[in-house]
């Protein structure tokens, strides 16, 4: 492409209105362009990036023996009935009337539609397993939308569903997704992992979401420096501690005036805030429940709403806390309720020897309290904390470390949910008629351009992985209309870059070199050839790669060597 | 492909809702299914041809300097009242509420949005011109949506728009488009018209469709046969006869008691129909009008309406009828009416001697009735009739035919009515703001498959144009399960055939051979190879091209070179 036959429209200001760096610089690079919230148009440039990461999803999945087709955008309110899904989706779900007052919605997700093809489609387990897949935009009402198309309302996604006869089958379709989501997000030349998002739940079927990793991900990644184990940090399991150290203090009540968190306490009395334990008062199904972590540590809700009995607990209201405890909050603790308590301990807690706990009195804490002898032993000991950074790996290997990542893709086990609820059935070998078991496996594709740029940019601009990047390299022409020589060198060598298989953009704006190699910067593309009048008399070109501290002069068997040619 | 892996889903029957072939075929070949009213699934089969066609429209608007990008489907109503078409578009606009309560509409076209884009993006006439385009999924509320894909509600659409500082800059890039449309349906095997679509009202701008042809056409177009003019029959001049013949009967009253129209007259007289004259009784700016065609031929109403004073015209009602003619419709004509009318005469009725027409009596009409002797001259000649086959061709060159044909592209010169409204200015060299010009570009890329199915099968079902094919050739195997070496043979040469380039499916599902030819026909794969054991002894396949009578054998030379390969 001939940038002077291009609109390029980048621009120097850094965007009021963009929170995070992906959106700053796709503003300013002219990628996308407002159209309101959450509704971005994806210009020339933009639009180039975002075919690139089509490209490589699509022939991944292809390669996967998932087979392409196309769904409405607009989907019949009655599916949504048929899974309940019209009310439980909630207000992401764009509820639509047309001009005979049928409501519909703008597939936010389709597996009602693919449900609803499927079983219409398929008879036999002989046309089984199938997988299917669309690239396809997707509308969710977010309500607060931002940082761009990191969250945009109106986006491009890929989202595949298989059908089969077995959970087995199921399993298998899963593994090929896997893997073609680990080709994808590695051609793509991002750093990721895939993390366990599995529940747990009995019955619960496999699932692993995808991240770009970056210092700006909404989520936190536990993973293990020791094999390839990763999982939110929220689903992350925190192990058990080796065994419970002997006791070694007396019981002591000490005076702490205004110390109401862990923090103020360990500062107050001079020791490590991991020797302090944290008490969460709640209510669930068999009464008052006290629930201790570590003070350096965050009670997790998932696991704890997986206790027996916990299921749909909530907070203790001061007054309950009062009526069993005898204290205010700030000061709790499991020594000596007033009434009777359930008391629940995290593994670290339950192997601690010498605990700080609140004295249930105002203005008070306990110092030296030991299990079983300063009072019972815990009711439970479980699981209930968010992993953390130094904790042993789940799976035995390696010590877990936190990344922070972006969710970009999700793969899923849906097991016969949906078609249970659609009737999706087909006869099997002995002409029953066999409820199907489905997966789905999506990938954020408008999301991945945002992520890609999150984990690849410096103070110039963006850094595009190569199978990314809008052209892979930039010929620059040093003031074109000096000398028509130059011109024609630059055209030569960008004619033949393309002939090559690579993707080159020629800049003849005709801008100062100043601007132009701002704009390239900007940009992200990642190889720079620029040809000028004394390069040309020196038969060589100035060669940078977008994150070089220097430009190096190269004749032209060395740029394309450079280039990966020969 | 093989199709052991692919989805194939045709059916025998004949559905009963769908009532074009092209929407019967679609359905049976499994290329489509409804979801609902107007929305439909295009399964893998479909979407092979669907992009086949994308890939066409792409390369050649890339070809012609179009930059392809990429704008939301879903538009804020604020930019549709800046132009009026918030109310104006009518009730194909589908409008929906955001959980926000703000208001949007599922774009049905882009000039809004593009206009918005060009407005904040282009500030200098340097920049100009800008052609950009984006193949997109668009929605329209129709009321009546039929004939599967030809009118659906949602569909996919390449538009593009461009954008100029001059009017003449603006044709250029029509120009361009005209030609690149042309190369569009002449690479994908369409036989095709552009035709003239300009409305030749006063400061009008110029637009051509391009349409299809097919006899399901739902638009008739009447085209030269001795040169490239092709225009809506509703909008072909049809040019005045030559001099008027001399009188050559007196005038007679002839009783016609049950003869209301003009087939009936000239039936019951034994007459040609091109002897009797048609009158149109309605009323305009100054009043009553009789408007008279010959009987052979059609008012054009378009054509009628921009004649003095008849802009807004109305037919007459019985009342006004009677008290201007007296007489009931059905015996109604020029000669003595009761009141004074305007006579309004098509150029051929001004040409013509010896009229038959109405005699304002019930149950009579007059014969040999002369202009200037039985009846004043008419009060104005003029082209109001639908052109039809026969008639000279309006540039002078050859006759006209006429074809129906089924839109699928339309090229149309906006001039300043959009950036007007919008205020989209650049500065002109001299800094002064100047409202740019614009072009829109609109091809109907689902809508090809169907008008392409419509002018390409057969009995045995879909004839595709070769660059539209799922597949180009189908390499199928007789009893798979019976011999290895022909499933061996047959694999080979799919490969082979992949390898140079020709996109060939196999066809390894071990159907029985009619079934397999029939899927093979049904879908319209433009090359059937079969191998076989006998031929596989004998050292040949068998070939038939798609519209062939009759299989041959051939070996592996003769074969290549019948598919192109040398």
């Amino acid at each position: 492409m001939r940038l002077s036959q291009f609109h390029l429209s980048t621009s120097k200001e850094t965007p009021a209105d963009a929170e995070v760096i992906s959106h700053q610089l796709m503003l300013k690079a002219g990628m996308i362009r407002k159209l309101a919230a959450g509704l971005y148009t994806w210009s020339p440039l933009g639009l180039r990036v975002l075919r690139n990461v089509e490209r490589v999803v699509r022939e991944e999945m292809n390669r996967a023996g998932a087979i392409e087709m196309l769904m409405p955008s607009i989907q019949p309110k009655e599916l949504w009935e048929e899974t309940g899904r019209w009310q439980k989706f909630g207000g992401q779900l764009l509820k639509i009337r047309d001009r005979k007052d049928a409501e519909y919605a703008y597939g936010p997700t389709h597996e009602e539609v693919v449900t609803d093809f499927a079983r219409n489609e398929l008879r036999s387990y002989k046309q089984l397993p199938l997988n299917v897949y669309q690239i396809q935009t997707k509308f969710r009402d977010e309500i607060r939308p931002r940082f761009g198309v990191m969250r945009a309302r109106e986006f491009l996604m890929k989202d595949a569903y298989s059908f089969h006869l077995t959970a087995e089958s199921m399993a298998v379709t899963y593994q090929a997704m896997y893997d073609a989501y680990s080709r994808i997000f590695t051609r793509l030349g991002l750093k990721f992992r895939a993390v366990n998002a599995d529940t747990g739940a009995i019955g619960g079927s496999a699932s692993h979401e995808f991240h770009v990793l970056a210092d700006s991900g909404e989520d936190a990644i536990a993973f293990s420096d020791g094999s390839d184990y990763a999982a939110n940090t929220e689903m992350a399991e925190a192990l058990a501690p080796g065994p419970r150290a002997p006791a070694s203090a007396a019981m002591a009540k000490v005076v702490t005036p205004w110390q109401r968190t862990c923090e103020e306490v360990a500062k107050l009395l001079g020791i490590e805030l991991a020797s302090t334990v944290k008490s969460v008062a709640m209510i669930g199904e068999q009464g008052f429940v006290l629930a201790l972590v570590r003070g350096d540590h965050m009670v997790n809700e998932i696991k704890l709403a997986k206790l027996p009995g916990l299921a749909e607990y909530r907070l203790a209201t001061e007054a309950e806390i009062l009526a069993h405890l005898g204290s205010e909050p700030g000061f709790l603790g499991p020594v000596k309720p007033l009434q009777p308590i359930t008391v629940i301990a995290d593994r670290s807690v339950a192997a601690m020897a010498d605990l700080v706990v609140g004295a249930n009195e105002k203005g008070f804490h306990l110092t030296g309290v030991n299990w079983g002898r300063d009072l019972p032993e815990p009711d439970l000991v479980a699981d209930i904390r968010n992993a953390v950074a130094g904790d042993p790996s789940p799976d035995g290997q390696g010590t877990l470390g936190i990344a922070r990542g972006i969710e970009v893709g999700h793969v899923f086990q849906l097991g016969q949910k949906y078609a249970e609820a659609m009737k999706a059935t087909v006869l099997d070998a002995e002409g029953k008629a066999q409820v199907m078991f489905m997966g789905c496996y999506g990938i954020g594709v408008s999301r991945i351009v945002a992520a890609a740029i999150e984990q690849n940019f410096d103070a110039n601009g963006i850094c595009w992985p190569e199978p990314m990047a809008p052209w892979r390299v930039a010929v620059c022409i040093i003031n074109p209309k000096n000398d028509p020589a130059v011109v024609e060198a630059a055209q030569a060598l960008y004619i033949d870059l393309n002939a090559r298989g690579v993707d080159a953009c020629l800049d003849d704006r005709g801008l100062r070199p100043g601007v132009m190699f701002g704009d390239m910067e900007l940009i992200g593309i990642p190889h720079r050839v620029v040809v000028s009048e004394r390069g040309l008399a020196a038969g060589t070109f100035e060669y940078r790669a977008r994150r070089d501290a220097e430009a190096v002069n190269l004749d032209r068997a060395a740029l394309f060597a450079q280039l990966g040619l020969e």
